[in-house]
């Protein structure tokens, strides 16, 4: 029996790395990149590519590509130079000032897209909903809006579904479920601000850290403090 | 009172300018132009800069933005070199080899975020789905499902209503509502195939000139056989 083919979005970071080793259980994997003029790119297209290759994703299912859209629009601090990115901690409660608005319908659409080209059956995202950011395009609701977009917006015989493997996972299980399913978590990079090493203050330096912390294990990427 | 701000996504084609036309008697315009690799982009953008002077949209109120990812991925003859326009006449029942996969979920997710930033209360799309490319994402059910999409995945305060004020017109009504509000037809492009004169056989010159015919009006525009 042929494996189903799944499109994962791998932005380089840890919950998509862990996607891709959850997807790779039943799926061929075909590999989806799309910067969108965050301030690490670069080093979000390394790990990306790094993560691919372990996977053994062939050049022909591999796809980087942009949203330049995003970053002309600004409005994000991961995206607009002008916006300091926050290192002050994280305040669950609010819509942070990295949200990049409505970035995952963006990401969606170009996956969804994709899949329908190469005849793939599933996208696969790597949205964390309760232990994460607060970006309201992470939330459960969300997937299930876009399912039915997908239904009504392709050809009558495409069938793609989404899928969320980590969406109800605190980071620390995220963790640890890589660890169990050897995810190459070392290849995977998160910092939102530095691409040397790791600042260990941003948003998303604080809750990787808080992550391993809880899961027990040492987080294998530098960090400044190191 | 303030007018609302109205993102409209002006391909250069006729029926963005006739839903500009509509739009603009309510709201104020910030206009969209969203290129995605397809053949006549330079001349489409032409015409999109055109209609926005007609409008008198600043600068500040204008957004020219591409789609990388879809012409990379092809799977349209309108993206796709290899895969040619077809000029055999219209099939209405068949979904059509210039069927871009998804294309109008990246445009609406494009619209979104920049109505997001700009704090604009509306989307405004030229999709027509009973009279004309049987394209699935130009359904009435997508733009529903794609509504609940954007209260799930933008921040709690965020109100924005997708407007389609031509979705259930004919291409002949669009004609003559375009005439009636003094719309600049003349300044819009429809031909998928030429940009110095229409080619006046390929699928979307097709549609066009029997709406011209239909509404009993002479096209403005250049054709090939003039």
């Amino acid at each position: 029996m042929t494996r189903a083919l799944a499109v994962v979005l791998m932005s380089g970071g840890m919950d998509s790395c862990v996607c891709a080793a959850i997807a790779v259980l039943e799926c061929e994997l075909a590999a989806l990149h799309v910067t969108y003029g965050q301030r690490t790119a670069d080093r979000e297209r390394e790990a990306f590519e790094a993560q691919a290759d372990h996977y053994g994703v062939p050049a022909s299912r591999r796809l980087v590509t942009s949203l330049p859209s995003l970053a002309t629009m600004g409005g994000s601090a991961l995206t607009d130079p002008l916006i300091p990115v926050p290192e002050g901690g994280l305040e669950p409660e609010a819509i942070p000032v990295t949200y990049v608005p409505f970035r995952n319908a963006h990401l969606l659409a170009t996956a969804v897209s994709w899949a329908e080209v190469l005849g793939a059956q599933r996208v696969v995202i790597g949205a964390v909903q309760d232990d994460s950011s607060g970006y309201p395009d992470c939330r459960v609701e969300f997937y299930e809006a876009f399912r039915r977009v997908i239904e009504a917006g392709t050809r009558p015989e495409t069938r793609i579904a989404i899928d969320t493997p980590v969406i109800h996972l605190s980071k620390a299980e995220i963790v640890r479920r890589g660890i169990e399913l050897g995810a190459p978590l070392e290849l995977t990079w998160s910092c939102y601000q530095r691409t040397d090493v790791a600042c260990g203050v941003c948003d998303s330096c604080r809750l990787r850290l808080r992550a391993f912390e809880q899961a027990g294990v040492r987080d294998p990427v530098p960090y400044a403090s190191d």
